[in-house]
């Protein structure tokens, strides 16, 4: 694939043995697919979808200011129940509303006592003689917000773009499934954490015992993804009209089976995937265990919002932890998140090292990319064309959430069975069968949703049993 | 009244509902009267005037670093008890004169031992065979100061055009009265904070009781001015030909009793108001509780510096505590000091938290004005008439302070029968109260200063008589 | 001598008492000579010399990041026990080294394990199935580098113009000579702290009990340099064509003796300075007690690398402390470092207070230089000449250091016999001794090494002879 135009150096120098000298000039970083601060060509693109802004368990008594995308906000929970999303300053005369009191309805600005509606009305400012003018013309800014499983979403776009909120068939399947929230702070751009999960090849080196000489096993442990260890066999591919896209990781287990493990993004910057459990790699056929947003705090700060999914499908053995989900806290591998000290980041680095540590906002001009990137480089190249308006909207996304349907996903974890053969055929099978499991999950779009299942497992067994022949 | 042309927006967005995407541009604050650095017209103005620039007790054996309207200073009082307010670096190689040892006369750099008198004159450098020269050209950049009552004032405008210390008839009136020093610091633009005081009908709403539920009640008292709980009916006035103002508050006692207490601000940072007791509203007539400037530090932080007046007119029942006024602590009120952890703050918020969190810099074009606000505006806008040349300077003021003598004050309270009449003609009534009272303090602005108080109360008593003659 | 034009006032303004108002204005610093970043014309030259980047105990078995001149790098041992000094961002998708895994030979980055050699050239990449290109294309910006005798030393300059490094005589002399690594970090620009030096005349007032009546006298002679408290007798020259200067400072003693002390820099950075213990004052003739490198962090921040001297010649009481040199440590004077409380600063202030409290870069437009500036001023002079390309590089130092000798230097501390004369006399003895002494270390600039110290023992002795005939 090529990279795009902006992301190559306009002088590149010819690397060479202690030419530190020549390459020291750090350029910009990349603005159009990184900023999205009010006006900016991503930032008006991310505003157009629901984004989460905070977990149900931060809004108890008090209001919770929060920063999303860069803008001061306000989010609480009224006594009524109804969530309010506001602009942080009162619109009034600027007092922070994070000093406010929670009303039966709404919120009081503690200055002058201006009461608004959670969508922003002014319901009364108890100073005013005669507030009748200033109840027709102010308005709080605020945004469409309300909660689900735990998250608070919020909507911060133009009123007129408002979508419906896009139900996955995730949410509710298998059967039974419980949808646990938690949230996971990073203080780097946003971008560097949601393409991290398009690089798949990572796991096998970062997530595989990348430890200093002398850490326990213990450690070790938790930092690194059981099952992941081997270097995988990756396509990757655009989904959705250039709306999303997938790697598939093709791995080579004992027995002469294949894991295809596909991970999706919908831009821009939802994602789900598999399980992280070392049961990814023994079922016939699972689907996420893990949805998150990625969601800029500033252009230097993002916090991850998500969905542990905890059923017998995804977790057959229970491994997950409920209770290790939450506040900035996950209950899969170490190092996910900033509480561990320098040298502990050090001797054991996890994610959270390896992407904080680009710096706030990774320089993309200075990057080598190798194979291992492309689905990195896929990512940048589809967001800028969907930032230049270069990409029609996802009609299939468009009419199902319009219907109120929910909409299949293409993240999962299938095991089928492939003879080994010499290397460089069994990797040429390999991919092949990344190709055929990604077509299966694109073939259930156009049923309805309680179809897709049933057709994708006899899809799967269909592909298994050609494949078996050669056994 | 009318809103000065720079704070109105350019493009109005008309509120609506859920609208907060249109309103979520923060424009630039108003640096025309808010920025006090050298140079500006705000700064030049505050220069003209003596400002206190820390308390007597923190000058001891060791030079105290302050910053005032962003100048980094040193203060100091040499072993001779003069008071020496310079440059913190030294003229010499820029060392700071925080660190230099003070002498009987003056203060020596601790790295060549330069040597200034209090006036910034060379004394004496040890390192140099020939001073000479040295003393003839070189000045430490020194400023006028003096200690007076505990408050250490310095003088930081052109030399030629230094005033005399303005002083006023509450200073020493009544017989008895004891002014104890006090500062408080707010981390945000000075403005916001001096406007405040005009913003009285806030003390009906975050200073009653405004805490969120399950708060105790010693905390909510201890937050709340008691008596101030009723909105009352306002009068503001421009003063002093437009080099002051004042506000004139209007409330109904039981009894057939009106409280008018006035506050007034002389520009460009001073004011007096009167007590914040609850015996207010019990006396015939009482002058300053409270003395204060308003002093930048920068344009994001600033210090209030002032005197409480203790004495049995203000407060007759002996309610107020000497020992709680100091460096960075007041007697009255809680939530004056940046001493509340985020949390107490949020379930009890006070003037700290409303004025703090609107910003570093308060952004006017942002605000949405009421009737409660017309002080405020008519304070930024006479401000701004001065710092654009178009106000004259106040003629009393000058010959007095030229004379020698004490300046009036209108800062009062006053307690007068008026029998109740039904709301409308009621609010008549006390608007006509307020104007009277006003009428009565600056009709005591020609006399002299050992007559006016005479003067007044014998006024304000034919006022109670006529007014009586209904009840 | 004449100040830099750069360094004169535009508009000079006639200090006077009281005058702060008219002196107020802080210009912008002198950034051609304090400013190292890469591209700037200081920081082009000083790239062009070996600098200490940092203690060797620093590197264990993890990287160390560190920052110089603006770079951000990382430092490390390799378990071959070869040193790397590269970029901070791995060349691939930027991780930072700093959490990288220590190898073998080199570091692997630990997100997709990029494996570089100390030169920087990828050994390995284990997520690429065919690295060739990427081996053949890519390298992590690295700088030569290697320990010894405790600091680890890197070249960060055009490869074409790395040299030898420069060997002096005092590294192995006297025999038997130890040095001992240390570093000292000061949060200001390198340039107050390098020209401190050539400001001898400080050590007669900062260094000589300049503290706050009351402290105990323990502290005071813990801050004080025994035996430096009389002003001394300066000359200033430069050295080495213009690439380097020494002050000479003649002092009295008593029983007829001068003490003359050199103290010499090499530009940009590097300085040799005598014995800081009374015993400097006693013997015939020392060399260098303390070799010093002055490293910018970056333009706000530098930290001074270098080694104490521990021989009989130097010490021969053996008054040093080894165990007191080493990471922001040294074994002579307080007030060197920054780990006092703010009061200790205060009350008895050292180098440390006198230097950083000059601003984060001093701001030479506002100094007023006296006599005891020359040789500060003559530093800067002599720098400004050398980045505007106006001074030759040092002929002497470029053959010695390309044939593999160790390099001359001239600080030293002589006592030498002289009748004390009337002042005027006396003043005009000494400054003929400063000269004649600089002379005897200049003649040996061309003997071997071997020979030089004999030589320059003759030499003195011969004048302590003619200088005796008075006595």
């Amino acid at each position: 694939m090529s990279v795009a135009p902006s992301t190559i150096r306009p002088a590149p120098v010819k690397a060479a043995a202690y030419g530190g000298y020549h390459t020291r000039h750090v350029p910009q970083p990349d603005l159009e697919i990184t900023s999205t601060n009010p006006g900016t060509p991503m930032g008006e693109y991310m505003r157009l979808f629901w984004q989460p802004v905070c977990l149900s368990i931060e809004l108890g008594d008090l209001p919770k200011a929060i920063r999303i995308m860069g803008e001061d906000l306000v989010a609480f929970r009224d006594k009524s129940g109804n969530i309010g999303v506001m602009h942080r300053h009162c619109a009034h005369r600027g007092a922070s509303l994070e000093y406010g009191i929670i009303d039966k309805s709404g919120i009081r600005c503690c200055y002058h006592g201006w009461h608004y509606a959670c969508d922003g009305t002014l319901i009364d400012a108890p100073c005013e003689p005669d507030a009748t003018r200033l109840k027709q013309t102010v308005c709080q800014g605020a945004y469409p917000a309300f909660e689900r499983d735990g998250l608070v979403f919020a909507y911060m776009g133009p009123p007129e773009k408002k979508p419906p909120f896009p139900e996955f068939d995730t949410y509710k399947l298998p059967r039974g499934n419980k949808l646990v929230p938690f949230s996971n702070i990073y203080p780097c751009n946003w971008l560097q954490v949601f393409e991290n999960i398009m690089d798949h090849m990572h796991t096998a080196v970062l997530h595989n015992k990348m430890v200093v000489e002398g850490v326990d096993d213990g450690t070790a442990a938790g930092l690194s993804l059981e099952g992941f260890g081997d270097m995988p066999i990756m396509t990757w591919e655009p989904t959705r009209d250039g709306n999303g896209m997938v790697f598939i990781a093709g791995r080579r287990l004992p027995n002469d089976k294949v894991w295809v493990r596909i991970t999706e993004m919908i831009f821009p910057n939802f994602l789900q995937i598999g399980s992280l459990l070392p049961t990814a790699a023994r079922e016939r056929h699972s689907t996420a265990g893990c949805t998150r947003w990625n969601v800029p705090i500033d252009d230097t700060n993002m916090i991850i919002f998500g969905y542990r999914h905890f059923n017998k499908e995804v977790d057959p053995d229970g491994l997950g932890s409920e209770a290790d989900c939450g506040v900035d806290k996950i209950d899969f591998l170490e190092g996910q998140v900033g509480d561990r000290s320098y040298e502990e980041g050090q001797r054991a680095p996890g994610d959270w090292e390896a992407i904080v540590s680009q710096r706030p906002i990774a320089v993309h001009a200075l990057e080598n990319p190798g194979h291992s990137d492309i689905g990195v480089y896929l990512c940048r190249k589809l967001l800028r064309e969907i930032v230049r308006g270069k990409t029609k909207p996802d009609g299939l996304y468009a009419s199902l959430t319009a219907e109120g349907k929910t909409l299949p996903i293409y993240a999962q974890d299938t095991v089928l069975s492939a003879r080994r053969l010499p290397p460089a055929e069994d990797r040429k099978q390999i991919l092949e069968l990344n190709k055929k499991v990604l077509e299966v999950m694109r073939s259930a779009d156009k049923l309805d949703a309680d179809e897709r299942d049933s057709h994708i497992r006899r899809k799967l067994d269909e592909i298994d049993g050609s494949e078996r022949v050669g056994a």
